[in-house]
C-alpha cells in the first residue's frame, strides 16, 4: 500500500508542509529510512540522521527544510500520532477470509456475517461469533461461548465454555480465557490458614489433602479489551470473573477467579492478580506486579514494575515496592537503605563514644 | 439439572432445615439470588441482602426463619461445603464423548475404556491413556507417554514423549508437561560461575557460547495432580522430574528440570521453581514465589506471595520476603524499614549532640 | 541404542580406563545405576553408592578400581561432559519424518530438503522453512515467516507473520514468536505519564481510554537460539525486535517490543524484558528477573534470580535486588537490614542516654 504525505496527515488530523503529494510506502526509524519511507523523528535527538528520507514526521515547529526534507508532518503528541500511523500501515497477519475447510465448526454454532475461521480452528456447540470477527488458526471456542463483533483472535487462543466477550476483542497467541479458578480447601483447618491468621505460625494443623472447589461462574469481558500472548483469565466460582471495557493486558498476565476489574485498566507483562480482587477504573500496573487475594485497588491507582500489593490501596495512589508503599515513601526508604551500611558504622562509633566515655551511663 | 435442598444437604453431609423439598437450579451470590437459587451466605456479612432467594446455605446457628427463607443448609466449614456444592453443580466444558473423527491417533496408541478424544487432538505412537480419561480439543500426547485413569485435559494441553502421569490428572488449557530442561554450560569456566562462587565477581572468564545439556529424563506425576493454564513442567536431565500425589499448581507456574516435589503441595500463580530443587510434602507457595536452584524446602513450609527463597528452608517454617526470611522476622524488618527515614534524622541529631558537645570525644 | 565406553569417551574427547569395550545402554544417577548404565558420579559425594554400575563417569583422578568398577571415563569439567553425553543419548521426541497428511501447508510455502511437518501443523503462504527443520505437531508458521536450517519446533509453537529466524533454532512447546507489542497511548497526557515524570504524582490528568499503537516491525532471531515453553517474544513497532546468535531463553520468559539483545545471552525462567530495552552480549539473568523499559544493560552483566533492573547497568556488573544494585552492595544492605530491629533498640538506648543524661543538650 502507498499513501501521500497529505493522506497520512489527514488520517492523523495533523499539519503537513512541503510537497504533500509525495508517495510513502512505509514508516521507518530515521537512520534506516529510505527515499520512500516516512522517517519517524518526533524529537530533535532522532533528527540527526534521517537516512535517505525525503519526508518525515517531526516535532511541532521543527525546521524541516533545514533538514533537507521535501515534506513533513507535525506531531504535537508523538505517540498519539504513532497510534494513528501504525493503525493505517499495519499489514496484519494475512489470515485468509472465509471458513477454512479444515476448521471444525459445530452445526449449532452461530457465525455472524463476514466471520472468518482459520485452518484447524474449533468452534463448539452453541457458540456465537459476532459479525466481522476473525477466529485465527488453531483457535478453540468452547460450548456456548459468546464473542462480539469485529473480534480478532490470533493463533492458538482458547476460550472456555460459557465465556462472554464484547466487541472488538483482540487476543494474542496462546491467550487462555476461562481456565478454571485455583481454589482448594482442606477438610479441616490447614497450616496455611493458621499462618495467615497469626502472620507466621502454622499451629498444630495436621497435613491434609486438597479438595477442589469447582468454577461454576465463567468470564465476562467488556468491549475493546486486548489480552496478551499466553495470558490466562480464570473462571469465577459462583459468578463470573469480570473485565471492564477498554482493559489491555500484556503477555503472561494472570487474572484469578472472581476478580472484578473496572474499565480502561492497563496491566504490563507477567502481572498477576490473585483471586477475588476488586480493581477500579484506569488502574495501571507495571510489569511483574502482584496483587494479593481479596483486596481492593481504587480508581486511577498506578504501580511501578515489580510492585507487590498486599493490602487495599485507595484511589489515586502511586505505589512501589514489596510490600507496596506510596512511591515517594518507597524512594525515601530506598535511599535510607543504601545508606544503611554507613549508618551501622556511625551507630557503632556513637555507642563507643557514649557508653565508653562515662558520659552517660 | 435440579436438586432438592435435602439432596444437596445429603451430598454435603450437612444439616438442613425448613421445606427441604424445595427445588434448587443453581448456586448464587446472595444479592443476585433468584427464587430457584441457593444463596451462598456462609457468614453474617453476606446475609444482609439475600435477593429473591427462598433457600440459602448459612453459617452454623443462623436464624434462617428471621431472614424470610423457606429452607436452609448449614455449613460449619463454608469453603469445604463450597467444594462439595460446586463439584455437584459443575456443568463442565461440554466436551463430547467418543473419539472425534478429526483427531489423529496413532494405531499403536492404547486407549482405555470410555476414553474421549476431542477434535484435532493428537495421540502419538505407543501412548497409553487410562480408562475414562478425556483428551480435550487440540491436545497433544507424545510418544510413549502414559496418562492414568479419569484424567481430564482441557484444550491445547501438551504432554511430551515418555512423560508418566497418574490417575485423575487435571490440566488447564495450554499446560506443558515435558518441555526440555534449561541447562547449558560453557566449555570453560564462565563469568556467571565465577560470580556465584565469589558472590559478585565475574573474574576473568572469557565470553563463550552456550552448549546444551539435553534432557534424557522425563516427568513423573503422581495421582490427583492439577496443573494450571500455560504452566510448564520440564523434563529431568538423567532421571525424571517428580511431582507427588495431590499437588496442585496454578496458572503460569514453572517447574524446572530435576525438581522433586512431595505430596499435596500447592503453588499459586506464576510461582517458579528452578532446577534440581527438592521440596517436601504439604508445602504451600503463594503467587509469584521463586525458589533458587539446588536447594531444599522441608515439609509443611508456607511462603507468602512474592517470596524469593534463595537457601534451604527447614520443615514447618513460614517465610516471606526477598531474600526470604521467617515471616515474623520479615515483619520486624519491614516495620523497621518504614521507620528508617526517621531513624536517619534521629541519628544525625545524636551525632551532632555527641560529637559536637565535647561530651565524648 | 548402545555404545561402548570407548565410543562415549571418544565422542566427549575424554580419557577412559579399564574394559572400554563394555557396552552402555543409558546414563543414570549413581545410586539408581544398573549393570548396563553409565553411572554419573563426577564428584566424590556421588560416588558413595554406585548401584549396580560396572562403568562410571568420574572426576579427574578418581580411583575407579577401588570403587569396584570395570571401566571409567574421566570428566575434568563435569557439566561439559554432560552436554556431550546427553546430546549423544537423547532419544528425542520421536516426531515422524516427512509431511503428515493432516498438516495444512499453503502451496506458496517453500520447504527445504528433508523438512518434516507434524500432524495438524499449519505453514502459511510465503513461509520459508530451511532444510532439515522439524515443524512439530500443532505448530503454526505465519505468512512470509522464515525459519532457517535444522530448526526444531516442539508441539504448539507459533511464529507470526514476517518473523525471521536463523539456523538451528529450538522452540519448546507453546513458545510464541511475533505476538504484537504492548503499546498504548491516551489522547492527552495520562496519569501514568505524570507519575513517571514526578516519581509519584499523577497530577490532574483526566481518565481516558487507551489507543493502540500497532506493531509494524516483526522479530529477527539469529542462529543457535532456543526459546522455552510458553515464552513470548513481541514484534517491534517500526523495526524488528532483535535477538542475537546463541541466546537461550527458559520457560515463560517475556521479551517486549523493540528490544535488542546481543549474542549468547541466557535468561532463566519467567524473566521479563520491557519494551525498547537494549541488552549487550553474554548477559545472564536469573529466574524472575525484570528489566524496566527503555534502558540498556552492558555486555557480560549477570543478575541473580529475582533482580529487578530499573536503570542502566554498565558492562560487567553483577546485580541483585529490587531495585537492583551491585551484588556486593546488596549483600551489605541485606546484612544491615537483618540487624535493623536490633539497631532500632540500640538507637533508642542511645537517645535515652544522650538526651536524658544532660550530657549533651
Amino acid at each position: 500500500m502507498s499513501y501521500t504525505v497529505q493522506q497520512i496527515a489527514d488520517a492523523l488530523g495533523a499539519e503537513a508542509a512541503g510537497d504533500t503529494s509525495l508517495t510513502i510506502l512505509r514508516a521507518a526509524e530515521p537512520a534506516m529510512a529510505g527515499p520512500d519511507d516516512l522517517a519517524l523523528a518526533m524529537s530533535p535527538k532522532y533528527a540527526e540522521d534521517l537516512g535517505q528520507a525525503r519526508a518525515a514526521m517531526l516535532w511541532d515547529g521543527a525546521d524541516w527544510q533545514a533538514m533537507g526534507l521535501r515534506a513533513a508532518i507535525f506531531a504535537p503528541r508523538p505517540r498519539r500520532a504513532m497510534a494513528g500511523l501504525t493503525a493505517m500501515m499495519d499489514p496484519g497477519q494475512g489470515f485468509a477470509p472465509g471458513i477454512h475447510p479444515s476448521a471444525v465448526i459445530d452445526p449449532t454454532a452461530e457465525l455472524g456475517e463476514g466471520v472468518s475461521v482459520g485452518p484447524l480452528a474449533v468452534v463448539s456447540a452453541g457458540a456465537r461469533i459476532g459479525a466481522g470477527s476473525v477466529i485465527g488458526p488453531h483457535c478453540f471456542v468452547g460450548v456456548n461461548a459468546v464473542l462480539g463483533r469485529d473480534g480478532f483472535l490470533r493463533e492458538m487462543v482458547s476460550i472456555g465454555a460459557r465465556v462472554r466477550i464484547g466487541d472488538r476483542f483482540i487476543a494474542q497467541p496462546g491467550a487462555r480465557i476461562g481456565s478454571d479458578g485455583f481454589s482448594f480447601v482442606t477438610p479441616e483447618v490447614s497450616a496455611v490458614e493458621n499462618a495467615r491468621k497469626t502472620m507466621g505460625d502454622t499451629g498444630d494443623a495436621r497435613p491434609q489433602a486438597w479438595v477442589r472447589i469447582h468454577s461454576l461462574g465463567g468470564v465476562e469481558i467488556g468491549d475493546d479489551v486486548e489480552v496478551g500472548a499466553n495470558s490466562c483469565i480464570d473462571n469465577g466460582t459462583i459468578r463470573a470473573t469480570q473485565i471492564g471495557d477498554g482493559c489491555k493486558f500484556d503477555n503472561l498476565v494472570h487474572v484469578g477467579h472472581n476478580v472484578r476489574i473496572g474499565r480502561d485498566c492497563l496491566f504490563a507483562g507477567q502481572t498477576g492478580i490473585s483471586g477475588s480482587v476488586d480493581i477500579g477504573n484506569h488502574v495501571v500496573l507495571g510489569g511483574q506486579c502482584g496483587v494479593a487475594d481479596n483486596i481492593f485497588i481504587g480508581d486511577g491507582v498506578v504501580a511501578a514494575g515489580g510492585t507487590k500489593i498486599l493490602s487495599n490501596v485507595p484511589a489515586g495512589r502511586v505505589m512501589m515496592g514489596y510490600p507496596a508503599v506510596r512511591m515517594d515513601q518507597h524512594t525515601e526508604i530506598y535511599k535510607a537503605q543504601r545508606r544503611l551500611p554507613r549508618l551501622m558504622r556511625d551507630l557503632d562509633a556513637l555507642k563507643k563514644a557514649v557508653f565508653k566515655s562515662g558520659g552517660s551511663e
